[in-house]
C-alpha cells in the first residue's frame, strides 16, 4: 500500500519515496558532520566523496566504458540544444533525426550554430511513429548525428539505437535521453554522446548529465562559454564552475536505489512489465486509444486519448480523487499521459488501470 | 546554544537550520499535496505558486523596481561571465573594473564576445583594495560597465555602488554581486543588471539569480544561446527550460526567513554588528591580520592570517574540535576565510573569537 498518492507527472517526476525519506533524515547533517549537503563546499573531503560515489554508481549502474567521460552539468536538455553544437559541430553541417517535439526544438537550436541537415522526419505523420533510418538522407560527412531516443511529450521511443556504420555513416551518434536515461542498458558503442535533463528518472531538475566519448573534447567553437567546453567541465571533474551539488547527491541516492533494485536489466524488466500492462489494456478498451505505431511506444511517456473528450475533465477529477496526480496530457498534444519512470511501481499502474477500467463502466 | 557546529564555507554555504527543517519536514509531501516540491511538474499550479511567491518575496525583500525582472536561471557566476556579453555586449566595448579574482575571471571571460577595456584594476596591488574610480580610465561608450560588487576570495567590498553618471559614463551598470545579495539594500537606481549564484545567501548551489532592467532586454548576440537569452527566459517567467525546481522552493523558503529576521536594513545591521566584531578583533591582535585596506573590507567574506603561518594547521583543528567548521582560506590567498553570510549568527562570530582568542593565548 502506497503511502502517498502515485504521481505520473512527465518531468519533473516522482523519486522513489525511500530516497527522500534519507533526504530529508540527512537534510540538515549529512553523515553527522554539522553540515547539510547543501551546505557543503563542493571542494570540501565529505562533498567530493558524495560527487566521486555518485559518478562512480553511475558508471557501473550503466556501464559506461573508460573512455567516456560523465559530466555534471546545468541547463537541462535545452541549454543542451545550443551546447552540443557548440562543442561538436566544428563549423559543419550537422544531420538531425526529428522524431518529435524535442529532437524539432533541438533541431532549430543547432541552427544557430552550424548548417543543419534534416536527415528523417516524420514531422508530417504527427510524430506517431519512428522514422525509417534505412532510407534517411544523411549528409556526406556530418560532424554528428543527432537523435532523441525518447520524445517525452509525443511517446516515441527507439527501442534500439541506429548504428551508424552500417547506415554508411561515419559520425558520432548524439543521443537526448533524458526521459529514458536509466530506464534500460545503453549500447555505448552506437553512442558519441549522450546528455539529459535529471528530472524525469535520475534525481532533481537543474542537473544535467552529459556522458561524452574523449575524443569529441576539445572541438569547441570560440563562442562556446567556458562553463559549458565539455572539455573544460571533464578537465576540472565537473568542479569547473560549482555544480549543483544538492541534485548531484539527490541523484547519487537514486543510483544507490538503482542498484538495490537489481541495477537497470531488472528495472528495465519492470519498465517492460508496466509499459505492457498499460498499453494492453488501452488497446483492448473502447474508450481509451493510444496514436503511436506499436512498435514506436514509449515505456516511460504513455500518451493516451478519451474517445469522447468532453470526459477529459472528469476523468482527470476523478483521477485525482483516486489518488492518480499529474495525468494531464502536455498541451501540444492534449488527451492524457501517463508517464511511468523507474520511480513508478507496478502498482502503480495497476491501480492507473484499474481507475480507467471504472471510470469506462461507469461512463460508456 | 546551536544545535549545529558553526559552518564558515565560503560558499556552497551555511543556510538557517529554520529553512533546513522546514523543507525537510515537507520533503516528500508538500503542503499535504502528496508530492515532494523536486516531483513536481514546473507547469503546475503547485510549483507556480512556489515560484511566484519567492519571486513576489525577492521583490518586497530587495526593493526591486517594476522596470526590472527576476530571473531564476543555471550556471552560476562562471556562466553569467559568457551569459552576461553574449546578451549585453552588442559587438561593442565593454568596460571591466578588476578588483578581486572574480572580476578578473569575469573579463577574461568577456573577451571570447567582445573588445574589452580594463578601466579600473587593483591586481598589481594584490586586490588589497578598491580600486579609485575616480580616476578610471573609461572607454568612451561602452556597452555596460562590470564590476563585482563583492569579492569572495580576496575580500574585497564595494559598500557604495558607482554612480557611472556622475563619472561621465553612460552606460549600465553590470554587478556580479554573488557573495552579499541580499546582505544589504541595493540602490536600483545605479544598476543596470545584477548577478549571482544562490550558493551564498540565498540557497542551494545550481540556482543563478538575475535581475535585468527592461530596456537591456533584447540584445542578444546570435551565439547565445536561447536557454541564456535574457528576453526569452523573461518572456517566460523563468520556464522557458525547466528550472531548478527545488533550489528556487529553497531560496524561497530563505526569502520568507529573511523577512521574519526584520527584512534586508535589519538583517545589514546585524552584517555591520557580526563584520566588526571580528575585524575589531583581528586588527587588535598580535597572531592574526587582515591584509585588506580597512574601507574595502567585504562584511561577507573575512580572509585573515596568522603572522606564523607555522600555526596554520593547529588553528584549524582546533577549530573543527570547537566546531567551527571550513575556515580554511582559498588557495590562492592562503591563510584563513570565514564567511559570515546572513545565516551565520552573531553567536557563530563569537564564538569564532573566543576560540581565536584562547589559540592566540595558547601559541605565542
Amino acid at each position: 500500500m502506497a503511502t502517498r498518492p502515485y504521481n505520473f507527472s512527465a518531468g519533473p517526476a516522482a523519486m522513489p519515496e525511500a530516497v527522500l525519506q534519507r533526504a530529508a533524515s540527512e537534510l540538515t547533517s549529512w553523515n553527522g558532520c554539522g553540515m547539510g549537503v547543501m551546505e557543503m563546499s563542493h571542494r570540501g573531503p565529505e562533498f567530493m566523496s558524495i560527487c566521486e560515489q555518485a559518478e562512480s554508481d553511475l558508471r557501473e549502474l550503466l556501464a559506461v566504458p573508460k573512455h567516456f567521460q560523465i559530466l555534471f552539468m546545468q541547463g537541462g536538455g535545452l541549454a543542451e540544444n545550443a551546447i552540443v553544437p557548440l562543442n561538436l559541430s566544428r563549423g559543419q553541417t550537422a544531420d538531425y533525426i526529428v522524431s518529435g517535439s524535442w529532437s524539432e526544438k533541438s533541431r532549430v537550436e543547432a541552427e544557430r550554430y552550424c548548417t543543419v541537415n534534416v536527415a528523417a522526419s516524420t514531422q508530417e505523420q504527427g510524430f506517431r511513429q519512428l522514422p525509417d533510418l534505412q532510407h534517411a538522407r544523411f549528409s556526406s560527412s556530418p560532424a554528428y548525428v543527432h537523435l532523441c531516443s525518447n520524445e517525452t511529450i509525443d511517446g516515441v521511443e527507439f527501442h534500439t539505437l541506429p548504428e551508424l556504420a552500417a547506415l554508411g555513416v561515419d559520425a558520432p551518434l548524439v543521443i537526448d535521453c533524458s526521459s529514458h536515461i536509466a530506464s534500460r542498458p545503453v549500447d555505448w558503442s552506437r553512442v558519441g554522446l549522450a546528455y539529459g535533463g535529471a528530472q524525469k528518472n535520475l534525481g532533481p531538475a537543474g542537473l544535467t548529465l552529459v556522458v561524452v566519448r574523449d575524443d569529441l573534447l576539445g572541438q569547441a567553437l570560440p563562442a562556446c562559454p567556458s562553463a559549458f567546453n565539455y572539455k573544460t567541465v571533464a578537465a576540472n571533474r565537473s568542479m569547473f564552475n560549482t555544480p549543483p551539488t544538492f541534485a548531484i547527491y539527490m541523484a547519487g541516492l537514486t543510483f544507490q536505489w538503482l542498484k538495490e533494485q537489481g541495477g537497470i536489466s531488472e528495472v528495465e524488466a519492470r519498465n517492460i512489465q508496466k509499459a505492457k500492462l498499460l498499453y494492453g489494456f488501452i488497446d483492448a478498451s473502447r474508450l481509451y486509444e493510444s496514436r503511436v505505431r506499436p512498435d514506436s511506444r514509449s515505456r516511460m511517456n504513455v500518451p493516451f486519448f478519451l474517445r469522447d473528450e468532453s470526459l477529459d475533465d472528469a476523468f482527470l477529477q476523478g483521477a485525482k480523487e483516486a489518488g492518480l496526480l499529474q495525468l494531464k496530457g502536455h498541451k501540444s498534444v492534449g488527451g492524457m499521459r501517463a508517464s511511468i519512470y523507474n520511480a513508478m511501481p507496478l502498482e502503480g499502474v495497476q491501480a492507473l488501470v484499474n481507475y480507467m477500467r471504472q471510470f469506462e463502466s461507469a461512463n460508456t
